[in-house]
């Protein structure tokens, strides 16, 4: 018998897409429902292998459910969870790969429709490519995934999320959805935004004067639009914060080499290329 | 009969040795003789084929040069070239690859010992790995490389320093010293320090939470801290005009992000999309 009989994934992208073809690879589940708004999507997810089954209506969807996995983007987790709870078995547990915890966490840290349960999880994994087209059944071998339950959370639940993920392949790694965020505030998202900001100041003129380094530097630039507004929005505070230290950084190196300071330019150099280099490739 | 009969590379590391690899995969050059400061990287260079012959007298490894090429980091460059032709036959044509132009060429754009030539270039090409045992013979192929000739430079040296990078593979670009510099502070040197920055933000308990997107971002973090050092002094006034630029980039986006203002926020990251994009992989 295989661990679940059932396992619905509602949104059926890079992150639902990978998640299927992870349990297939594990043999994980006798069911894997692909549930999305497009059939264009879904029959992307079937012909890749994701997903054993597809539909476009959540009810029927998630009506045999043993766990609900809601990947769909941060904006809409809240919701999607809620309309889960009203039409999964009495008593399912439900998670999700948000990539901003505390909102949603926070929001759904209640008693949901028909006594199921909500623990979130956040897998640090992902690629430029979106789509089902691009999913990866290693994409979480190897990888941290963050589980944030909270006072609340019933220990079982926790623990059959955190067997899920260590089915896949993955680290996990329990903390506050708070803590969550505060950190990847500084490991992601501030990245992305100083990607971003990097990739929107160079005049489209100098491309070919760019190299592999440039190209590095900017690369998360290329995420979705819409998707990042949202994580932006959900996780405000604490990327605010990690701009502003990012910032003070940035002058204290702009003021090292104005006056021409070695001392202190050594300095800046050296603890970054020792954070870097431990970081690995 | 080849190309050139005896080419002399002034500093063995990454990029000299690269050049001498290259030279001998295209056949152009009957001697290849390596000059450097230690024995021990000139015998890297010689067992990884990038020369023929190698001496710590430079005096001696320019005596017969027809071209030498000074690959010895930015700080050294003035200085070097002008020990080279003091010591190279009379009329040799000298050459460059440091990656800031302006006070390089100014500084060497005079009458040089016994009728002596420069002419600077600066190969788009490099790794974060150093020293010529990471050398590479394709480490120019379809790279750009910019020559930055002044008025005073004759034709027929330019002519000799552009056929020598496209015989190596490059695509060679024609500027000004100071428009390169000017580029290149936007393009190389900015998303270094932005770099840089990033990976001094970053406390080393975090490192745990952080994937490739925080990696990619902060890669060029690792670069030698010596070099860097005499590469934003040598192209100081517009690697900070590029920072400020990029600084208020930054103020932009995290206003858009404080303030929730959705149209702003989604201008800046499909502009800064778009041009990521364009950029290519």
């Amino acid at each position: 018998m295989k661990r679940f009989e059932t396992v619905a994934i509602v949104g059926v992208g890079l992150i639902g897409g990978s998640v299927g073809l992870a349990l297939r690879k594990f043999d994980l589940a006798e069911k894997i429902v692909g549930i999305g708004h497009r059939q264009v999507s879904l029959r992307i997810a079937r012909r890749v292998g994701a997903v054993t089954n597809t539909t476009i209506d959540l009810s029927k969807g998630v009506a045999e459910a043993d766990l609900v996995v809601v990947c769909t983007s941060v904006g809409r987790i809240i919701e999607d969870v809620r309309r889960v709870a009203e039409h999964c078995p009495e008593g399912t547990l439900i998670t999700d790969v948000g990539s901003a915890k505390q909102k949603i966490v926070e929001a759904l840290d209640e008693d949901l429709p028909r006594n199921c349960r909500f623990v979130g999880a956040h897998p640090l994994a992902g690629k430029e490519k979106a789509g089902a087209g691009n999913a990866d059944a290693d994409l979480f071998d190897g990888r941290v995934v963050v589980v944030t339950p909270t006072s609340n959370s019933r220990a079982e639940d926790y623990d059959l999320v955190e067997e899920f993920w260590e089915g896949l392949g993955s680290v996990v790694i329990k903390m506050s959805a708070q803590q969550h965020d505060e950190a990847l505030a500084v490991t992601s998202h501030l990245p992305h935004v100083a990607a971003v900001a990097l990739a929107a100041s160079v005049d489209e003129r100098l491309f070919r004067l760019s190299s592999s380094g440039l190209r590095d530097t900017s690369r998360l630039a290329s995420g979705d639009p819409a998707l990042w507004k949202q994580i932006l929005a959900y996780n405000r505070d604490h990327v605010l914060a990690a701009m502003q230290e990012y910032g003070a950084g940035l002058a204290a190196l702009y003021n090292a080499i104005r006056d021409d300071d070695q001392t202190q330019l050594e300095e800046i150099l050296t603890k970054a290329k020792k954070n870097r280099d431990a970081l690995g490739s």
